[in-house]
């Protein structure tokens, strides 16, 4: 939902000058992916990071749409940064204000989250999930490649996925075995 | 864990000089039980609420111990009052500095929680639970009897329950048939 890698590059030259490619990130933990990496790390604890951070192209529009068609819930790791807490609320409050406060988890792990369909980026928060994964692509997670996850590049992909299996009634369009 | 109902009386003392005894509130939601409902739903709002709210006693002791036995997450609703958030966070660092942030969960609705046990002292909470369910009682649920819920009234009962599983393999002890 938001654009956390753009958030790092642009707070990354405000801070240090330089400007990062978005392609040299590519296959990197993002934490370790900048050259001066104790920056991102300051980034995540600095009041405001989250709260401007940039909507993700369509996830606006298609979060809208799945709201309508599914139960829907917003699932994020907030609790490693305490100061993100507020501002992650706030942002939800201004970017979606479709989704309603019974409908966001903010958790340190996901290991307790259960549901029918999961979408994320990072491989350790869909490994425990118990049902279909979506790993959604971001530069950290391009180049590897797992069993029992179907990659959704963008949120145009998630729309096809989630809405043509309800409008087609075949459930096997987002079978892992097809990713 | 935190004990909400002494609090609610003397938050309700503080702000309009009547003193409630606990026994009056027996049986009857929390925020109707008062003659004055409205202080406690502005008190739900106000900073510092949930931040000085009592320890529960025996919640500590009984938790640290659980949290050596079992895979322990605290899940609390904390999305309805967006202030709580960091005021539930800093309490429990305080309070129970052995619950990592990992182990800590803020929700609205609690549907999405999975698990072999869940304790609450919302029917609306358990009610969706997959698990056992462990009643806390509270004087709002006091009179409540329903099917499928252990009732446990202080946390020396839920270490006798839970502990004494764990001692002697015997998962009888906590089934809901027993309640």
């Amino acid at each position: 939902m938001a654009d956390i890698t753009s958030q790092y590059i642009k707070w990354y030259k405000d801070a240090t000058g330089t400007e990062i490619d978005w392609k040299d990130l590519l296959g990197k933990p993002e934490d370790l992916a900048f050259p001066q990496p104790q920056f991102i790390r300051e980034f995540l604890h600095t009041p405001g990071f989250f709260r401007s951070a940039p909507v993700m192209p369509g996830s606006r529009e298609v979060l809208s749409e799945l709201n309508e068609a599914y139960e829907l819930f917003i699932v994020s790791a907030a609790m490693e940064f305490p100061q993100s807490l507020i501002e992650k609320y706030e942002w939800l409050e201004e970017h979606f204000p479709f989704i309603n406060w019974r409908q966001i988890v903010f958790c340190g792990s996901k290991k307790m989250i259960s549901g029918d369909i999961m979408i994320d980026d990072h491989f350790r928060n869909l490994g425990n999930f118990n049902g279909e994964k979506l790993l959604f692509t971001a530069t950290h997670n391009i180049y590897t490649h797992l069993n029992g996850y179907t990659r959704v590049n963008n949120w145009i992909e998630i729309k096809g996925l989630l809405m043509g299996v309800l409008h087609n009634q075949d459930p096997v369009i987002y079978s892992p075995l097809k990713a």
